[in-house]
């Protein structure tokens, strides 16, 4: 381990496997050959971001930004749930700061992922539903195995995306699209989400995707890195800069609309029946 | 009658039904169970856009919003024409102050359909040109029978389409097919619309078109309204924000446009060749 | 010779044909009939941009200006390359103010070019690459033969395209082709251009090709160009008025990248690497 700690001082430093193992809920593994970090949300039972999931994530990017990281896959530990997205527990009664925290990781989480340097891959190994589709958004490419559903299904519970996302998902798919999607809080199985261009590849089992994904990042082997992130900057550098611009009053807009009686009311409502369907 | 209205408070109301029995030109149903108010356009032939016709469609928007309509499915009573677009004869030799209302409340019918709260499809049952079309873009959901045309020609006529429709159609089909249909005034025939995606579904009678409005219609019923109205400002409100910024100014460039010799004599000679073609 | 100058006042007149017998390096006729002017690149082997050319082809779409064309069709005299973009030995230990007029010209090129209010074709018989790919996206369609490739390739080299061509791309191949083709500098085979919508069209020949062009072109003969032109112009003025504010800027910005030490190792290796390559 030491060895290989030593050869590997190029890109994703000690610092990032030291800090894997003080993180209990991302586990970060580098291949030393190519230098890309796999990132592994490990959170079950379906990767529920809470407060802890979130700041882990959070820590996570800053450090493999700090040590050059030459790509990145992000993938999930369980077979069966990429991310459920955002803990419904954290919206239900919540305590204010805490809620205001959880947000600003959210936006902090965007502003590394989707602004960085280094080329990224989502493998979905299973379904990515509102913040769990927000990770695959901000990555570069979404690979997705059968048989499971992305989307931003906010609205189901009478939330909205954030216009950061909604930009992106625009971007990513198109304005219609993106609209019919968000209007109706449209869950996509992997053959529609292929189809409409949500994700870029279907894999066979999460072996094949992760070879998809090196296969990707791969592709920017030869390509200065300096070159290639100031182009990223400058195709995803107003979507950032409008975040961060728009950042606080965000914070406050959000805490405010969670913490507003109606919602309370439906999020309340929907756990309910959440917690009916599931014991059954 | 006085049941029906009676079971009906909840949506689309009483005022609604009053108000269709007033306007000759645009006639009003709404379905009890559903809340899905079918707005018809009733100007024979073509259901030409003068001044009257705009009006009533803009004071039935007006009521539609105030009544909390859970739908709106916008069709034509013609089987021929969906809507002709703004009456020519409104462009030939006009008073300025009838062509600058005829302008604004095609802005305003802009602002409410584009703008709404409730979801819109257009049951497109005929041929939609220019304004026509405007209509079309302005909803959400684009059904349309075989064997018609659609498309923004304006050009056509020495014209050019408001920056807040162009930017709906960019929206819709994308950067390099709206350059494409709005340089050449090109009008698509209903397969080829939906090959680029400026219709959304074909059906093969009205009655299977208002079926699969419905279908669409119904998609949102277990999306909180609040949710799915400010989503929908989300994507749609910067077009609106940017009309409103510039209506007056707008208007005025219109008229001045519209008024102009250079396009008096374009829209004079064009109508001639209508003329001679009737008569043929 | 006469006669037929005589015939062809109304459109590309006299001062065209006058020009292109002075410009070496660009030669343009005027089709008396149609009045389109073919502008073909004739800077061998493969049409590099030099200071040289870029005047030429710049002075060029002045006088097409000028002289109220009807359309143009830009293509290449050599039957393997379209252009290769910008001369790299104009990269290459550069003098300062030679590279700022370089830059100002492609800049102005682009203005002309995007922004011109007759419709514009490039006939794309070899390859296209780099600046060579920005002569295509600037105009308003695309036809290519078979078996080239075409792409903004800069980050290869370590440079980035500038943001009003990224925003030309994004409107002609979406957000997510933009980035994916940009961020690995990645050169198109024909039919994958086809595919993504780089280009419009494939034609068998040369010959196939123009006539494909003059068949656009001749859409636009019934449109008042008056409407045309102002549509046009509303759909790219934006881009084009982004490039304006920032034009000396950005031509600082590119040269102060281009001379600086780190670039000029890089840009020194590749052009090492192409040496050792022909001299294969």
């Amino acid at each position: 381990m030491a060895l290989r700690t030593a050869r590997n001082l190029a890109y994703c430093l000690n610092s990032i496997r030291n800090y894997s193992t003080n993180g209990p809920l991302v586990n970060v593994t580098v291949n030393e050959k190519s230098g890309f970090a796999t990132v592994t949300l490990q959170n079950p039972p379906v990767n529920s971001m809470n407060l802890e999931l979130l700041t882990e994530i959070s820590h996570t990017l800053q450090q493999l930004e700090k040590n050059k990281c030459r790509g990145l896959i992000l993938t999930s530990a369980s077979n069966k749930v990429f991310s459920a997205g955002i803990d419904i527990f954290e919206l239900h009664k919540p305590n204010s700061d805490r809620i205001s925290q959880t947000w600003s990781f959210v936006q902090e989480i965007w502003i590394r992922l989707y602004g960085s340097a280094y080329p990224t891959v989502a493998v979905i190994n299973g379904h990515a539903t509102a913040g769990g589709c927000l990770l695959t958004l901000a990555s570069e490419y979404r690979i997705m195995l059968n048989k499971f559903t992305i989307g931003l299904n906010e609205t189901q519970v009478g939330l909205t995306p954030p216009t950061w996302l909604i930009d992106a998902m625009k971007n990513t798919i198109g304005g219609k699209q993106t609209e019919f999607a968000l209007t109706a809080g449209t869950l996509f199985e992997t053959e529609e989400a292929l189809k409409i261009g949500l994700v870029d590849e279907v894999a066979q089992s999460k072996h094949d995707a992760i070879e998809k994904a090196e296969k990707f990042l791969n592709k920017f082997k030869r390509i200065p890195p300096h070159a290639r992130s100031i182009t990223k900057a400058k195709l995803r550098g107003a979507n950032i800069q409008a975040l961060v611009r728009n950042k606080d009053k965000e914070v406050k807009g959000y805490v405010d609309f969670i913490t507003d009686p109606q919602f309370q009311d439906t999020v309340g409502k929907y756990i309910e029946l959440v917690k009916q369907k599931s014991s059954k």
